[in-house]
Parts: C-alpha cells; structure tokens; sequence
C-alpha cells in the first residue's frame, strides 16, 4: 500500500488519522496489548489509543495526520503521567526526524503498523496505575456495551 | 411487556437469556456499573455478565431463562471467589423460590430490569481484585476492538 491511500479524504495532504489508529490498534493486539481508542485521562486529555499489555503495562499511542497537527499539540508530554511507555504513531510520508528521541515511534498504515523505536520505560505509581486499569475497564466496556 | 415475549423463540417453555441479559446489562448501567457479557473467569468458568463499578467493585450476574437451567448448574457457587456481590438474572415468571437465598436477585425482561433482592458482599482480596480488574479491562478491549 502506498503512503497516498492513507490520504484524508478531506485534505490529501494529511494522513487518515483514524486509519494509522487502526493500523497501530492492530499492531499492538498482535504484541498482546489490548487497545481502546479515545480514552479520556483523568487530567482531561483524550488519547488516541491506550493500550493494557498482559501485566497491566499501560501504553499511550499520539496519532499524527501531518507536521502541522504535531506542531499545534504543545502538551503531549503530558502524557507521559499516565502510561509506562508513550508512541507516536504515524504514516511513513511524515518526517520522522520532527518528533522527539524520547518518545516511542510507530509507523502505520491502516492495515497493520512497526515498531520503528522503542519507548523508554517509565513505570507508573501503584496507586496511579491501579486507577488508570479501573478506568480503563470501565471505559471499555461502556464503548462495548454501546456497540452491542 | 408480557413475559410470554421474552419467550425463547426455540423453546417458548423458556426465556431468551440473551434478552434477560441485556435488560440486566442495562440495570447495572443505569446504578453505575459497567458490565460486559460472557467474561471469561481464571477458574474457566464463564460469567454471564461481569461488572465494574466505579470504586473497582465487581459482580457477576448469572442468567438462568429456566428452572432446568438453573437446576443443571451445580457450580454457581463457584462464582462466589471471583466477585464482591453475584446475582441471578431471571424473567418474571420465574419461580423466584427456587433460588438460593444468600445471592443476589434481579428480575429482568429484555429492556430493563430491577433489583429485587441485594446480593450479600463479600469483597474480594485486594490481589484477586487486582487481577480481575487487570483481566476484565483487556477483555473489554478485545471485545471492543473485534467489534469495531
């Protein structure tokens, strides 16, 4: 598949975020990490994808469509309160060099998705993480009940 | 809505558990509590509906659409190690006699339901809540992402 099919429909410059957030979700059942889209973080912020791995690890995944969506988001190292590891997820026609050393990067289509680099690993607090699993169940099976 | 239209389309002697379930899923929503259907138990059993509640308190519901149904469950009180508070789910024509009484009881047809009797609490270990919290986020998530 060529970076042009991941194109908005909207705006062929950018990426179809909803696709790489497929794409990425797909890759991260395959590693055992169950994933929920837009999960809503006790701070407010809405993630993209969050992701439970078989430990409770929990991961963030950022989707970004283009430079111009990375460039307008200030806060996404507030995500790092809340998950062990953080990705970026994008296609591979954005310039990888733009996004930080310190994050994950995952490159996606809307088929499946790479680990291009890992994450650094930053445990959350029992406490926290305890909280974040509730709310994640409790999220997830709200969005389950609504699609039954 | 008379009980005969919660009848099983298979066999009208028996209710639609599917139907009974749903109207229980939509109770604990309406109290609260976040449920999902057949939650798979570390002990192998399958709960009809498990819910999470918003201070991590679990429940399991288990719909019985007969009283042959019920009298050939013999390990119903299996479930009682793996939640705070368990439930029958049955029709309104149920004989609610027939059910032990130190569970929990919700007559429910496929819209609704109520709680007719409170189930007694037995809260779990905290490990044990640990785990099941752990487990029942990820299943959600699967379910969710399968169906999406």
């Amino acid at each position: 598949m060529g970076p042009t099919s991941l194109a908005s429909a909207a705006n062929p410059a950018i990426d179809d975020a909803h696709a790489l957030m497929r794409g990425a979700a797909r890759l991260l059942f395959d590693l055992g990490v169950n994933a929920i889209p837009e999960f809503t973080l006790p701070c407010g912020r809405r993630a993209d994808l969050a992701g439970l791995g078989p430990k409770g690890e929990i991961l963030i995944v950022e989707v970004k469509s283009g430079i111009a969506d990375f460039r307008a988001d200030r806060k996404w190292p507030d995500y790092f309160d809340w998950c062990d590891r953080f990705f970026f997820a994008v296609s591979d026609r954005f310039p990888h060099e733009v996004l930080p050393g310190q994050t994950g990067l995952i490159v996606a289509d809307a088929f499946g998705a790479g680990i291009v680099r890992e994450s650094p690993v930053q445990p959350l607090a029992p406490a926290r993480r305890k909280a974040l699993t509730l709310r994640f169940g409790r999220h997830a099976a709200e969005r389950l009940m609504r699609s039954l």
